[in-house]
């Protein structure tokens, strides 16, 4: 029995189905959606970017102490190029307490208090959708990026939230990136090793985030736990599903990541080691004909192409390809023969979008067309 | 018989070699050196630094047809951060031929053309320093870094140029700060196998070089033949001299080359597989107590430690090191374990001053005092 | 009579603007534009613009000899972070003659030769808009901005091209943003004099355009022949009609013009002494009452507001407004007394959409709407 | 009486000035200096620039609570781009108290508490010389740049503190470039009215200052209090002494300040009203004539030229002309009459060096060498 069939309506699953697909219905019950850490950069980035979402609507914002109570337009230091809508600014601010008006929440707390908060609402009943790292290595935890390992939602049925309340995380932003343009190597090859060298944006680093001062004219070599995160999840997002838990992909993962001066897109220089020979032709045409899981389900946010490939030798560029299908592919180029390992290519993805908010709301529209969100 | 035997006469022998010692005597007796390309970026950065050396004079400026028979200060668009020197404003500007009032030239040339008219002034009896590509991989010619591969040195004997002429060719700006990093792991444990992928400065693509639209608020993962260059250039700088000849050091190089939104300083990402076993202490050590082999000689622009080590795990950094020891030195930092290789690493280099205008100098300085130039 | 009377044939008229709101029949009749000067800058900026727009359809590009019979998509440097259209990378490249398949003409052409091309195109019946500078001061075109100067669309009709030819210049990039955040005031209070200085970013000088090691970490306090652009044009632009010419407006304008390291948005810092008294809150009212005189006409590419008053200490930013209504809406703020002159404020806008192909395509709009072309 | 014949045993005095001009007795006798807030950027700044100065040794360094007890270099997170002095990292990290072993103290602490901290310094006999904004506009404390005002060290006989206790205040960096580069105007023609919009550098605003997201490819046209400051210090810097007090300069000043990506560098754009009329070649004079009044002092921090007058039309540049002088020097271009004032011109002073660490320094060597500094 998975989740998708313990609706307890059969009626309204129908309907809700249908609703999906009529425009008008879906205008009057779009589902209630919070966002926890709300004036931060990556709440900031998610509330621009679900504003007037089809499928969504914002009901609830909570953040710190000190903004609550005022209203949100009050509150928040808006830096999004694109003006608050006047409906979020008036919502007021609330505590990060499970009794928010909503269904899903999109968890943007820091990394150090975001754990038991999510929890809490987890056992209240909510789908919490998390951009922080508190649950990524939790056994229980889907750690999910839907073109990539979609089959770990079954992880959900095992996670005895009552209500339907559930929990899943995104991964780390540059994780993100590495996952969906190795997976079709995966896929079809196997991997056994990988290297990687990233040069991460400014964004990655949150606001205040990084001094003017410390990355202008410079790089910094170095991103406290970063390396870590590249090194233990992928294991867990190419793993496989053994019964209740995720049993990890063994793949050998070298990485050294640095931050360069560049305000979004994080660009990752990779070797890889396949665990079947294949020739450049059939890597470039496992980049090429990657299509994705998702495409029969029309989500609103998903790309057409998760991997966007390109022949040119000095593509893909942060400047002229972070913003491909509004920031969620992404972008592979330069793959050529590597002397030490088999293979080696540049990826690029957008941190902020497809690494963060944008990531986070496809997890929503995926939880929602399958069913796991009920309201 | 070295080419240093080979001094006309003894007693100019020991009298230069007093004179360098005798900073007066040395006012006197500058060496007359000449800048090919002297409008150039690595011309003028050239210029700046040599301008009031100790051991130098500059007597002439060379540069393209539409510049020849101005004064140099009419015909450059100086851009550097020191004002031109009104000695070498004032010279005359001549066309790169080898009627030069100079003993010394450095070659400052476009890659394209410089190949031949270097070997035209090698004839006529100059020492010919290049910082163009044309003669690196000439079996005769040594792809010098004084403290790396001094004992190269010897190949001049074989060059055959009348009247001392000779030419030594400056390796790439990226290669000398990885061949420097590299030197002391490879002449304490050999080295296998390396992997790197570089985040190299604007600067280094001379002037106009990058558009500002290309590379502001960008990464550009390509930079043409760099790679390349990379990948041939150390096996030559490590190699060993077979009576006129050099064999390459057999060494496999993975190396990925990208342009980042920094003025100055090239930074490197390397992984290495020793040929040796060697503990992290060790490794460690060898950096830390690689000592150049210019010590004794005191040449005015070799830096005190050729390597400067950092333990800060957020260190090297180009804003933070890349003027260490007046650009001369290269700083390696964050030494760890590879789960793929055995090490790896992050290094700096100042890219036009060490690898460029400054070790072209520090060349000619090697070559002053070891008796190879005669004036 | 004007030229809007002199239709030829009035139900063609009728048929026109009828077709103009039925999206339908406008599928099947877009206009068909072609565009002068198609690889370069700002060429590229109109076609990414202009690509899938409602009324228009590209059917001819035209550029230098070196392009001409490849398919644009050989021919281009796509720098754009949109991918290039498909339908546009077919069309073959052209000469810039006037035998191009199209009836308006968009000229990106190099201010040096674009005068006697677009001449060309003129009396050959095309309707010319023009980006270069070349025929800016001459009496007879207007120098336009649709929500400044319609008025002056009358001078078309003393141009006396065959066939409807027709010649419209889009003022400098800078002079725009400057002009319709001065409109407000001249039109309310007049103004007497205006000291501005811009802080212009380094799209506005093309591609390749200002080296990077020129202005990375770095500010130019000069753009060649810019201020003199600054003090003719907007005379021109406020003018008013007498009979068959423009009387400029009489002004006062003082103008420092600067490059600073942005890659898109003009900042522009002005100071301005108005012709009758008013307090502060009257012209703070005047940004904010502003109303396009292009609201009824509703034209694709207007902004809903031309102008965004913002009341933030610390607004208007190029990263945060300048994208403001897709980059058509110039921002401004920082409204205060100025002990100098009368009032003092800071303004934004998108040079490169607004202040170049945004503005050449909302023109074409106009003409199109008001009965200008006839295809 | 002034504080200098104050002398309590004249023949201290004899000997300290021939001390001066006694490189060897100096080193023995170096006037032992502290540092208020040696942690922040200034205060690394400041000790940077000091270390091996000939005629100060740095013997105190103070920080705040979390920073005491600890030796300075454990304390500190250094970014200069020397490495700290292994003298100065073993110094112990004190209270900002005044029972520092030093004589004259440097105050680069936060102007919220510098005042109260500096007033007890004073009252213990430490001669004061800060970087806060406390004292700036006290009339007792000289607002102090050598070249500009030296006539106001009178002032500080009025101070009556005990001991030769004295404050002197260094003003805002903005102010120092513009005030340096008005001076010879004043003094020739007298200056009636001021316009000036800045573009400052990141590093103005200390550290962590800027967050790099909000200004990574940005302009912020605003600076806390920046604007208050650039209209009331200049009247005060240019003011006469009236027995006690300082009577301000009437000036109407007008001005706008902008923060720009730049790492290092105030530029300056200046129109500027003159009390007497005078031709372009007498203002130009006016720069290229000025002399230092610091001249025959031989400070080792003074320019040989307090101005470098350029007549390139895109100078001065932070990039290329930042430096000039060790950084000390003001640059000024760009002159041309202005329509609306007199004339305009573009100045440029490194706001790190001659705007504060530097220029503090300079008052010190100011203050040795008058007498003012007795130990």
């Amino acid at each position: 029995m998975t989740i998708k069939d313990d609706f307890q309506d059969q009626d309204s699953r129908e309907k809700f189905i249908q609703d999906l697909s009529s425009q008008e219905l879906h205008q009057r019950r779009r589902v209630p959606v919070g966002v926890l850490g709300a004036t931060g950069n990556v709440g900031q980035k998610l509330l621009m970017l679900i504003d007037k979402h089809q499928w969504f609507k914002v009901t609830a914002v909570a953040a710190s102490e000190k903004s609550q109570g005022k209203s949100y337009k009050e509150a928040v230091e808006w830096r999004m190029p694109v003006p608050l809508s006047e409906e979020i600014g008036e919502l007021e601010v609330m505590a990060p307490e499970p009794n928010l008006p909503c269904k899903i929440v999109f968890s943007c707390l820091d990394g150090n208090i975001a754990g038991e908060i999510e929890q809490k609402f987890a056992k209240n009943g909510y789908a919490v959708i998390s951009c922080a790292r508190s649950h990524r290595m939790d056994p229980k935890v889907p750690l999910f990026i839907p073109e990539v390992n979609m089959q770990h939602l079954e992880l959900l049925k095992f996670q005895n939230f009552p209500n339907r309340g559930l929990i899943i995380a995104k991964p780390n932003c540059a994780v993100i990136g590495l996952m969906m343009a190795l997976r079709p190597l995966q896929l079809e090859f196997g991997i056994e090793a990988v290297h990687v060298v990233t040069m991460q944006s400014i964004s990655g680093a949150g606001f205040p985030g990084v001094p003017s001062m410390a990355i202008a004219d410079n790089i910094i070599p170095y991103i406290a736990n970063e390396e870590d995160r590249l090194v233990e999840e992928p294991a867990k997002i190419f793993g496989t599903i053994d019964v209740d838990h995720i049993e990890p992909y063994p793949m050998n993962i070298s990485a050294t990541c640095t931050r360069v001066p560049v305000t979004e897109g994080h660009l990752e220089v990779v070797s890889v080691k396949l665990k079947e020979k294949a020739t450049l032709e059939q890597v470039k045409r496992a980049f090429k004909e990657f299509s994705s899981p998702l495409e029969e389900l029309k989500l609103p946010s998903a790309p057409s192409y998760p991997i966007h490939y390109f022949e040119e030798n000095d593509m893909p560029q942060p400047k002229l390809q972070r913003d491909l299908e509004r920031g969620m592919a992404v972008s592979v180029g330069r793959l050529r023969p590597d002397s030490l390992m088999d293979y080696k290519f540049v990826l690029l993805s957008h941190n902020t979008v497809r690494g963060a908010a944008g990531g986070a709301i496809l997890i929503a529209e995926l939880l929602v067309k399958n069913g796991y969100i009920f309201w």
